[in-house]
């Protein structure tokens, strides 16, 4: 069939809209019609070229929401008019990933997935007569696609697209940091570092669960007001002091250190300050941003043999299948906000200002309707 | 009173035999008989002037055990004749941190203990008319010694003094970062670096809980047949192979990674290495070797976003008073292995030979008995 997709013919060069031919789903796929997208910092780290396992020309797209049309042989946890959110963290439930019960991060598909193939080994798009490879498994800037029935989550038909789309990656990213990477508890005192998409979703998470004094740290102070609405109730800017005071500071803010830390920036230094800024005995720091490739973090062993704990989390520790149709709902029952992180909506021949909102700090998120 | 004691004049220098004046217990202290005690890395470190915290000149000793002889006014927890294992990390039961559930690091008595001093502030220990300052709040290289209650577990009066010392430390921190820190569950393969004293400990405490794989990595071949006593599976000699080739290895030793890791040496590299053997999604690192002062540990911040935890454990994660009385029991059922790690039995007035057995790599424990 005949789709439009926003194809990436080469890193740091536009997206162009075409029509792209896609084969229907085979044993054990669906085809999904992606309803929106949302376009996150990820898309654009493979688009820079920095990426190394980014593949061109690609479809790129992570953060879609849109609903079955149809299924392949063998398909059953999904049926035609489902409405889902792709995932590109799967959850097979088979693999000795998903049956460890202790990791989100199934592998199942991860290599064909890594190499932009569907888990056939092939792609399914095509353009111009040359392959189109897949992206993150999921390739949302189309407004088909084709998924393993693995990589969808069902959610409840009556969550908008335009806003619920932005749970395939972000909202999740921030929410799940706490709430399943974390654990954290009610009255914790708990650290942002970043006080974009992920921090606005880290501190919003913070606060659903009840979490005391949920301090945010960033440069820019012109992220206060937004981060005071979704639950900040202190705001740290460290260019209002000098760089070793930062630390001190916090442990000072946090009556000995917090509970909790997250960096959502993917800077190795706030990555170590974020540590280091956590109570002695038990604090917790959850590295969410992702550092450049190359980039190494380092402390004192002491830090940790003095009892604090370094982890990360990646889709904030979410089981698609399982976690992301309950976060559907925490929206829907207004316990968490995506409506006021939603800054820009536009059809996918806009697409490319998505982009470059973003590189000018303009947007927390664009989406993308079809 | 007057007791006989090895005393640290100065850095560098071997202790000097000297009767020394001992003040009694004053409110909430008690007057312990030291009937043994072990000599410690920790000691060594301090007697070589490298511990910023080192107070000379001191009674060094911090692995004891003996009798309770006289209680001060509000004691309540021990009684004369009580048998007792010295705590230099104690179990206040009123600190915000033992409060806390979620660490043993008590720290009512840290500053006056780092300081080597009881927590009024003063020194009991007085020698050739000078002050000689406590060590680690538990000085026991002297025949008697004065303790906070809050320093002492008190143990079952059947076990013997000679083997139940070495459980005031070495014991304690292997086998109580397999049980307390990491919590190993049966079936996990374990990674230990390092088969001195602390990792045969930890190797014994994986085998307690049920560890499937207990790989141990050592550059001695010379431990490989100690270790395997303890219930070591295989070994692995980082000599034998590629500075890059060793982390591959033992993942794929692992069937994957490590479950559980634990640096046992206080190598910065090691701890690295220790990290990255273990499993993706879920291992976890757990540091209990001290680095040299200012080394620095560091890894790619994506071996965390994917799942790898790293962690610190002192003193085995063990609340002294509510913990060490139990492993005791463990001894003394057979549970655990105390018997061979003590290598060398002396009295008092061949301490020095303890320090230099240490050195050479001779000894794993040596007691001395009064």
């Amino acid at each position: 069939m005949d789709v439009r997709a926003a194809v990436a013919f080469e890193a740091k060069k536009p997206l162009s809209i075409e029509t792209v031919k896609l084969e229907g789903p085979k044993a054990g796929e669906v085809l999904i019609e992606i309803k929106a997208t949302g376009v996150c910092h990820t898309d654009a780290y493979t688009l820079s070229g920095l990426d190394s396992e980014g593949k061109f020309p690609c479809i790129l797209g992570h953060e879609g929401a849109g609903v079955v049309v149809d299924i392949g042989p063998g398909v059953t946890s999904v049926k035609k008019g489902d409405h889902v959110i792709p995932l590109y963290t799967p959850e097979c439930r088979q693999c000795d990933y998903c049956l460890s019960r202790k990791t989100n991060l199934c592998q199942s598909i991860r290599i064909t997935q890594g190499a932009g193939q569907m888990p056939d080994g092939t792609s399914r798009f095509k353009c111009r007569g040359e392959t189109v490879w897949h992206y993150m498994g999921t390739s949302t800037f189309a407004n088909f696609t084709v998924l393993p029935e693995i990589a969808v989550a069902k959610i409840r038909p009556d969550a908008p697209f335009e806003k619920v789309c932005y749970i395939g990656c972000g909202v999740t990213t921030g929410i799940g940091a706490v709430v399943y990477t974390a654990r954290v508890q009610a009255g914790a005192n708990v650290v942002v570092f970043g006080l974009g998409g992920i921090g606005l979703n880290v501190i919003q998470g913070a606060r659903m669960v009840g979490a005391d004094r949920i301090i945010g740290v960033d440069i820019n102070p012109s992220r206060k007001a937004m981060a005071e609405k979704f639950g900040m109730t202190h705001f740290v800017n460290p260019k209002d002091m000098k760089d070793e005071e930062l630390v001190p500071h916090l442990v000072e803010l946090t009556k000995g250190g917090a509970d909790f830390s997250f960096e959502c920036i993917g800077n190795t230094k706030t990555m170590r300050q974020a540590l280091e800024c956590c109570h002695k005995g038990w604090g917790e720091s959850i590295i969410i941003g992702v550092a450049p490739s190359g980039a190494e973090i380092s402390t004192r062993p002491f830090q940790l043999v003095t009892g604090r704990v370094w982890k990360g989390s990646a889709f904030g520790g979410a089981r698609g299948r399982s976690d992301v149709p309950q976060i559907v709902d925490w929206y829907m029952e207004g316990k968490i906000n995506i409506d006021d992180l939603i800054t820009h909506v536009m059809p996918l021949e806009k697409i490319n200002d998505a982009f470059d909102l973003m590189h000018k700090g303009e947007s927390i998120r664009s989406v993308v309707t079809f």
